[in-house]
């Protein structure tokens, strides 16, 4: 199973604990890489399951199609700079761009708790097809399941995703190289303090609005110029730290982060501190990290730059061929710190 | 959208109800239809929208490709004859089939509910994993999501599928003509009859075993002898009546039925008497009925009767061009009988 569960980890499958489903075996951290090692990864195994990558990319008619899937289960519902329902839509057609796939087509699987309002449900619907025609992708097929009152939670949306891979690159993390440089599209961590703001009821001076958007215009534009693009990967459940921690351990390499280069806004950084989160675990719906070698770094920032509405995309960090732990970062004082995977579960049900 | 939800009605869209989601919108009759023509259809609304059928057939690369999706929801997630996993495989494989596809590529969607115990899952993954094996198709990616205890019921798996359309036939309702003969591929009801026998802790002389598997193989054998299949549909949610009167009323034909050929068996009979239920609205999930010509009936039947395992496949009825109700039945005692959709839920959650 290709995966955006997948894990990068080369250790020995650890126990998946107390023998029951914990709520941080969803939190994108190892306690849910381990669920995937153990219970998912030695029966599903395909041929495609080492490259642990967003989405699997398989062979169909003699093409190269990306596919994807992920459900759905934010809460609430509707948050400042989108709802479930454009989530949906932009989580899944990131995972098929960080493959470097044009997105093409979508399903959703609806699951209704009895007694969910449809008027609700009307504006969800209304929500996914708004951002489906923006970025270009048609919803083309669904299905719809109902569950007793107290058996849901309103409603969980599946998107599963066909993507067409057009170019020969290899975009994954076995592709990268030491000396590349790694470029982060935006600012962090604002979909996860978006969320966790409006759960805990929290006001600030401004509203922190989610960065839940598509990444695919931008991928495709490097793709387009010719950008010799070595890995992508979306910074969702686990945020930027978990993400280079897999891409790191997958591709036996050592990232090095420069703190102070890491794009955090204000009011994020203010709710994270309030709430004792560290922005680099805090999932992002709209920024991804690209791995480009340094002769097109320049070229692809000033791509990143361009796109209408990509706010500061910056060098973050660069790949060396060092033993060591996966990630390290200089910190704005000037030490260095190990940035690891998370145990367990930061921010529950945040996608 | 194209959709296993949606419908063939030609009525003007009446009100959804209630302005909730009353379990009946998740039940495959006419309540779901209404809502999948009200909320969905308009929002989602594609070219092919208008095919009303199992799966999405969409070009990509200048290729047919087929799209589908399913989530399951059943209750009890194991019963006589399969399990959520094996079903989940079964059902979305048979709706690549009932294009005409070949079913190639599996995506695996979980919802776990916090406390579930490991040991299930394994089960259940197990399971799937087999039954995909079984019918030759990967599971290539996947995802999964841990809600809070009592925000779930266990687990619910989305799959999504994709399948080769290598045929040039327009296997849909619009192809069907007058004269067509309809074959049922086997007995029908033992899926709901299972489920719903476990569920009422029914005991009969035989346990009754659902019909949960693939039809890919029996599909694949119809068109690679050359079979002119005009439409395919699998018996699921609202049964072998509800497949039958939205294939009518989008083919624009009337359907008249023979009671007597409709192969029941004598358990499945039985229960739905004791419990108050038509075979005809009873889901199975391994069941499916072929529109063919005439002339090509006998190959047909010859080739389905022929499939290992597959029980009794039975001519049931013909296609006429004429007004009045979709599907009628003449019964055992000779008399005519209206076979209308359902209105709402007949089976909660069997699938």
């Amino acid at each position: 199973m290709t995966s955006n569960d997948s894990t990068a980890s080369t250790r020995p499958a650890p126990q998946t604990g107390t023998g029951h489903i914990l709520m941080a075996h969803g939190g994108g951290g190892t306690l849910m890489h381990r669920l995937i090692e153990e219970v998912f990864l030695p029966k599903f195994a395909s041929s495609s399951a080492t490259d642990q990558h967003d989405a699997a990319v398989v062979q169909a008619n003699g093409r190269r199609l990306a596919f994807t899937t992920d459900s759905y289960v934010v809460q609430p519902l509707f948050f400042p700079g989108g709802d479930i329902g454009s989530l949906a839509v932009h989580g899944t057609v990131n995972d098929l761009a960080m493959s470097g796939a044009r997105p093409m087509f979508l399903s959703s699987g609806f699951v209704l708790e009895e007694g969910f309002a449809i008027e609700k449900l009307t504006r969800i619907v209304e929500s996914m097809a708004s951002a489906a025609r923006e970025t270009d992708v048609r919803i083309v097929t669904g299905d719809t399941k109902v569950v007793e009152r107290g058996k849901g939670d309103g409603v969980y949306i599946n998107t599963a995703g066909i993507g067409l891979v057009e170019h020969e690159l290899d975009i994954a993390p076995k592709s990268v190289r030491p000396g590349d440089v790694i470029i982060v599209s935006g600012d962090i961590g604002r979909h996860g303090m978006a969320i966790m703001a409006r759960r805990e009821g929290l006001e600030f001076e401004t509203i922190i609005k989610s960065d839940s958007s598509s990444v695919a215009a931008s991928v495709q534009k490097l793709l387009d110029a010719g950008v010799e693009v070595h890995c992508l990967r979306d910074l969702t459940r686990g945020g930027l730290a978990s993400a280079l921690n897999e891409i790191a351990s997958a591709a036996c390499m050592q990232i090095k982060l420069d703190e102070q280069a890491i794009p955090v806004r204000n009011d994020v950084q203010s709710a994270c501190e309030i709430l004792g989160f560290d922005p680099l675990y805090v999932a992002c719906e709209g920024r991804f990290v690209s791995f480009v070698p340094a002769t097109d770094v320049e070229q692809a920032l000033r791509i990143l730059s361009a796109v209408a509405g990509a706010p500061n995309a910056e060098i973050i960090g660069t790949v060396f061929d060092a033993a060591g732990p996966a990630v390290t970062m200089t910190t704005r004082i000037g030490s260095t710190r190990i940035v690891d995977m998370l145990s367990g579960e930061q921010l529950p049900r945040i996608c």
